[in-house]
């Protein structure tokens, strides 16, 4: 029993996103997060090449099980560079989600330590989230807290 | 007195930072929202000069007051490209303050006019910020809503 939970811990790989990940099913599973259509390589070739263009200062991570080849969990973060903290700089994290098969393997805990800590290596002073009031709880066991409220403005 | 208050208004000009804003009060206008050290204008440049490389997708806003030659007001967007909504685009409000001495103007709700219209002229889908529970009603009136909440990690 050990011996299968360490396989399946074993084969649960963290890396950053790659641009071959389209056929991983790096879409389907950001689905399960908001809308999301499907994409064609070249359009997702084009976005992959568009955010590889800030290099560290925007990093996707994914975990792929290399026993199904499929992407179980991701989530990104991007370090904004500001005036204000003597030009300090703040990481955000963004689109985290874990596939629905995968869930209690604490893999949402290892792309949020993974992207806070490259925050932090980058030199952020903080690194910030937003998320639904149920989420709160996970947050806090990664080590945030609730500060401030999210206000959004719709264009479509 | 209109004419004086038509005078008050023309005299404040919105347009995007410049390198030599450091002398008009920049640094001292994000002291009000903020930890914000003095910086040299080496310093300041340096800066300016990085986040200039992301072009359209980090504005940053200013309001001049033309007599006084002093900044009043600012704030920032950046444009932050996602897989999600189909390859979309979300736009982030940052570091908005308007100075104490020129409140009551609406020259906040013309920094986040302004930066929300840009995101919009980008491509974004939509704009989101985070705020206190306190200038909630601001930004209501500014037309954004109330979403979800903000989670923090500080490094230092």
């Amino acid at each position: 029993m050990m011996q299968s939970e360490n396989s399946v811990e074993d084969s649960l790989h963290i890396r950053k996103l790659e641009v071959t990940d389209n056929e991983k099913g790096f879409i389907e599973l950001l689905r399960q997060l908001t809308v999301c259509d499907s994409v064609s390589d070249e359009k997702f070739k084009e976005r992959f090449e568009e955010i590889a263009k800030y290099g560290d200062d925007h990093c996707i991570c994914v975990i792929e099980d290399v026993r199904s080849g499929k992407i179980v969990a991701t989530g990104s973060v991007f370090i904004e560079k500001k005036f204000v903290r003597n030009c300090g700089k703040a990481g955000h994290i963004e689109d985290v989600v874990v596939d629905s098969s995968a869930r209690g393997m604490q893999l949402g805990k290892r792309i949020v330590e993974y992207l806070a800590d490259h925050a932090h290596s980058m030199g952020c002073y903080k690194v910030i989230l937003d998320c639904t009031e149920e989420n709160r709880p996970f947050y806090e066991k990664c080590g945030f807290k609730k500060k401030e409220i999210q206000m959004v403005k719709y264009f479509v």
